[in-house]
């Protein structure tokens, strides 16, 4: 059976969602994003995953007050928080939005529980799948925007940033489990998806993004 | 193929949980169970869900605070927190403790999930079921005592017990689907669960779990 994708109606917004391990860039593309768009006047909100309800916020501490020795979260738990957290967004920040006809820019969603927790904690790609269906009810969005960039360079621009990170201390075969995971997502993927060189200066990664066929399609 | 069930091996303890509606006297009938056991010195713990862990008991915590009218949870947010907060239990108390060889007695487990969220809440038994199964990773009690009551009998006691309690404020019609729902369980999986007349006197009501063969299998 040949399945249609369902054309957006008139008062439906375009959730746009920018996937990408740490330092590849994504807040700054967001920020171009939401400037162009705003340009045009088009409306959108700006969320992030995990968080962006206050719940789903709450939820996003918890489980980084038990990064503390002693007080580890495993894997599976820890998916199963993002993906309670996610169900409350999807319910009480994205759907309604995209309802009222805004366009959702989202930092992270489903495919980073696919790479990170799914592909790099090894809880399988299956099994987190399986999990993002029940948490979004089915719900994906009109773009993923993939920033992809060398595990060392990654390495070299988070240390730069300061901001050290949890996932700083993960050996460089997590992340290149994760950068790998995003890649294959973004490959079985293609209507959907867009992957660009998070090597090059950001003005040049946004025009990159803007001459794409999935977006050029959106907007 | 046929399944065999697997003989539980000298060094791990049994794994028993109590089920059914609030006021139906399953912690009275844990109460009993526990006394027993130690009484024959077979070791055990008792534990709940949900909860049972720092974190498990955060995540509950965190539920309870978001019943308040304007915060509320909505019912898939909700068992996804419950079945992250299952999954840190099973993993940090209950497996540890049946490794050990120790008799895990616990209040409540996926069977309530099943008949609050899956049935009464409207999410769905399947549903509910897979979340369950990835939250355990298949792990299954040795026995399960549902204590069976019929609803306006349950809501007399939940009232004489003075501790109103925010499912008091479901309609009947919820509790008789919770009660269903159990009494569906436990018809499916005979060997692993026992039903008991809760409109009975305490002491009788254990007093036939005794004579029960699942029991009498296990003890």
């Amino acid at each position: 059976m040949k399945r249609h994708r369902k054309v957006p109606q008139k008062a439906s917004g375009r959730f746009i969602v920018i996937e990408g391990g740490d330092g590849t860039g994504k807040s700054t593309l967001l920020n171009k994003i939401e400037h162009a768009l705003k340009a045009r006047a088009i409306q959108c909100v700006r969320t992030r995953e995990p968080g962006g309800t206050p719940l789903a916020e709450e939820i996003r501490e918890l489980i980084l007050a038990h990064q503390r020795p002693g007080y580890e979260i495993d894997a599976k738990t820890e998916l199963l928080l993002y993906e309670a957290a996610r169900a409350h967004h999807v319910r009480n920040v994205i759907r309604p939005h995209l309802a009222a006809g805004t366009t959702v820019l989202c930092d992270r969603f489903t495919y980073s529980s696919i790479a990170y927790q799914g592909a790099a904690r090894g809880l399988g790609e299956k099994t987190v799948a399986i999990l993002n269906s029940i948490a979004t009810e089915g719900l994906e969005p009109d773009l993923v925007i993939v920033l992809d960039l060398a595990t060392k360079q990654a390495k070299a621009r988070r240390s730069l940033r300061g901001a050290a990170n949890r996932l700083d201390i993960e050996p460089d075969s997590f992340h290149e489990k994760v950068r790998r995971a995003f890649l294959k997502l973004a490959k079985a993927n293609p209507r959907r998806c867009v992957v660009l060189d998070a090597s090059l200066d950001p003005d040049t990664v946004f025009a990159r993004l803007l001459a794409l066929k999935p977006w050029k399609r959106l907007f």
